[in-house]
């Protein structure tokens, strides 16, 4: 009985308006059953890591050491508890590892991927599987631990690993839609050394959510009524401060831990390696708010404005204007990850978010002489 | 009865010590009569924006764009729900916008003020009505939206919205003192050239509090008693971490909302574009305590030490010294707004925040020769 | 009976298991005794200044303002309510005073320490004398208030002053270890030049916890069920960003001051002047866990990675590896002040945080010549 689900009971019959004394006593017996059945699942899955060049701004190709060909890496999402094994093949000239940024790795410190600390570094052409439950829960990611200063700085070796709690509040219950925005920066001047750049002598002149710099973002399409979770995280190597038109923010968890006392803001300060969860309610008739990093350099892009870390929340229903920046926009509904996040646990890719291989179009160019 | 102010009765009722029944019956007549009338106002006002100079240190002037001259702009200040109609005329030679940082635009965000987003741009020579509900209390702002690198990071383009609260907190109704502290940076380098600099290849080498650098900044003068309640503001693009020697500060209100938990600290770090309300009880019997920005490089100008965003809360029976760097200053009492906000509702300016006419000036030789 | 501490009394009940009432009004009379007794000790001490190299990192020897000849300076710790008296020699070539950030000062604003201000600077050769009471607990310091930008910035005239309040938090009841982390920046250029450098034009570009750079660090041994306590300091110029890997941290202080809800992070911001006190649980079973600044260009140092302010938490239980980069390190048990805290109530050296004197040295030159 030490593992019965008081709390959830407590909340379904909380919850229940007009049920039966019949289904509650089926509810009671179905939790005392699930009780003592393993929630957890085994999650195996593999990230590989290529050498790319992605498109930050319409005048900035970079290059980039990305996880399964992208930038930001894929969504990892599992459930609090689950078994997640992960292979990752190194395909690049340089030695990485990964960190789990914010798994507790309880029992499993070798797979906390810190070279010269848990692990060798994983060597060009090697392999390394990282084995750990996910015993923390909210909004986690994955970077490498290797030169951290250039390879989650300034080559985009990032992604999110999301954690649902077993138990989620209320709050997380009501949300219709979720973005994940993966702030960073960019060094013009190094785009295209590998192995260089991202020291305190070099310049960053490019600012980014999910890699892009603005007009190269895209909008955040809403409806009357949604209730939007927004993921911020201190991606890159600088403090981003994101500022929402039109909508306060409720910053529920810091980290991905609820905080015991939500508040509200419409400025959010997000420092390098951190996570703010807030939540925006939808509750405008139409409109178009412009939602963007208050940091004034960093809405300029190599010195010029605008640029850098900007979206706009689109309401559906809301006229279009000829003078409208984003017109005529291609629209990617998975910008932020929206869709991925309504495709359940696993691993989740996102085609627009692929670069151009490097190493495969060398060889292959070698091929064809 | 929908509109029955039950949370003021409630408080009236808690507050009222020895009233007798009559009385009580009285206010609650009163209350449920007001509650039908409309409390708020309409407030109608002009912002120009001007070409001006102005002297951010002894051996710092400044081209900056102006409203109605000044930096920072003129106070605004409304009740919550009073509808609010602002004029802004742009008479400088290039193009502005003006958003109400914070203001939520219900149902009217063709007025949040972004360039290619809500509006076209306001051309030189141009007017642009905003007309919004002061629909969001606390210490708002306004400032321009386009090239905000430069607008808002170097010249000048900000000023304080103060929407007072029709239930102002209990903290709040004790405040004897208020005073505004609007942060920010400057670029000697750019000082004279207006459409440049303000990109991450300038450097910012001096900074301000209100727009000037120690020790063109001003004390801030109290009495023994006195709630003083400080209003920072990050203006600009960097953070800044105020220090209150002698006094911790209650921090009650982010982004001028109140906190759901103030808590109290003796550093705030203010990051670009946040805002934090603190409550000092001024409890020393004597004594002068500087007060500053506790990053190390903002309290130089132009690279040497002292300058910067410092003042010193001089308390009114302090023995004089000699020694005492600020024995013999022409003091402004409205330095930090604190005259101002003993004005009531509407826009007040301030005269010492004036700068030179540019425009004007330039206009005048050309006719002189 | 107004002294009467009736909430150590009711703690004092509580917390008793299994008293005889006999004991129980024994301790009773004993409270009621003590609470007519002064419990503040009168605590007197001498800083001296002194010009030292000390070596930041493998690669980098720094002129430096040492208290004690120590940089960090040496620990102060003393009693909420104690009266404080610190004789303050000045045996370096340029002017200093010493602030006590935290302190109110209550009555005795003339030891506040600010040139120009409270008091006039302490010229070379000259003694001053601050006494005042420990009115303020928490994590406090005492930094250099004359040229901060440099003596601060990159002289490492900083150190912990540590104010026990007289009823700790039942979680300070349960810290096992103690540690201070002092987090600073340096300028490489400026190394070897006092009285230059630290000017927005200047480059940091090593960054340090307790002034020294990995691999000059040192790690954190723990033991499972250790309860440990971390004081971060903003001692320098820059925002740092801490990341503990494998534990969250909960946050219980800001600047000194118990939070009225503590909330957990795996990654605290910490910026300049700022204090975060953070409790860890040590509930891993063996492991080593990386603990480190998140900013990725601070760990850096002269442009090359690894460096900057880096630890590792080791568990005492955990087996070696050959390429572990600490597997040989000559460990100081007292980096982190941990030994010093354990010493209770005074002025605590450390010897492996001083420098070599370069007066003396300059002298002892002098006289052998």
């Amino acid at each position: 009985m030490s593992d019965f689900n008081l709390a959830l009971w407590q909340k379904i019959c909380a919850e229940r308006v007009r049920v039966s004394d019949f289904t509650s006593w089926l509810m009671l017996l179905l939790i005392l059953t699930s009780s003592s059945i393993s929630m957890s699942d085994e999650r195996e899955m593999t990230l590989t890591i290529e050498e790319m060049k992605i498109s930050v701004a319409p005048d900035l190709d970079y290059k980039v050491f990305a996880f399964n060909g992208q930038v930001p890496g894929p969504l990892i999402r599992v459930k609090e508890d689950d078994d997640v094994i992960v292979h990752v093949v190194n395909n690049t000239s340089m030695s990485h590892t990964v960190h789990w940024h914010g798994v507790l790795q309880t029992d499993s410190w070798r797979s906390d991927g810190v070279p010269g600390v848990t692990q060798k570094p994983i060597k060009p052409g090697e392999k390394y599987t990282y084995r750990f439950k996910a015993d923390r829960i909210g909004s986690l990611w994955y970077h490498c631990h290797v030169a951290v200063n250039e390879h989650v700085g300034i080559r985009g070796m990032w992604g999110p690993l999301i954690v649902d709690p077993k138990e989620p509040l209320p709050i997380e219950k009501r949300v219709t839609k979720d973005a994940i925005m993966m702030l960073s920066t960019w060094e013009s001047e190094n785009a295209d050394k590998f192995g260089q750049g991202a020291t305190p002598y070099d310049i960053e002149d490019y600012f980014s959510v999910n890699g892009r710099s603005f007009p190269s973002t895209q909008p955040l399409r809403i409806e009357t009524g949604d209730v939007v979770r927004i993921r911020f995280y201190g991606a890159g190597g600088a403090i981003h401060t994101m500022h929402s038109h039109g909508h306060d923010m409720l910053v529920t968890h810091k980290d991905g831990l609820p905080l015991p006392q939500p508040y509200h803001v419409d400025t959010v300060l997000i420092g390098p390696g951190e996570r703010y969860d807030v939540i925006i309610e939808a509750n405008q008739k139409e409109g178009r708010f412009i939602f963007h990093d208050h940091v004034d350099k960093h809405v300029t892009a190599r010195g010029k404005h605008p640029g850098g870390p900007i979206t706009v929340m689109e309401y559906a229903n809301t006229p279009m204007d000829d003078w409208y920046v984003w017109k005529n926009i291609d629209y990617n509904p998975d910008f932020f990850f929206t869709e991925s996040m309504t495709k359940g646990y696993g691993l989740f890719e996102s085609t627009k978010f692929k670069g151009e291989p490097l190493t495969r179009k060398r060889r292959r160019r070698h091929y064809e002489e």
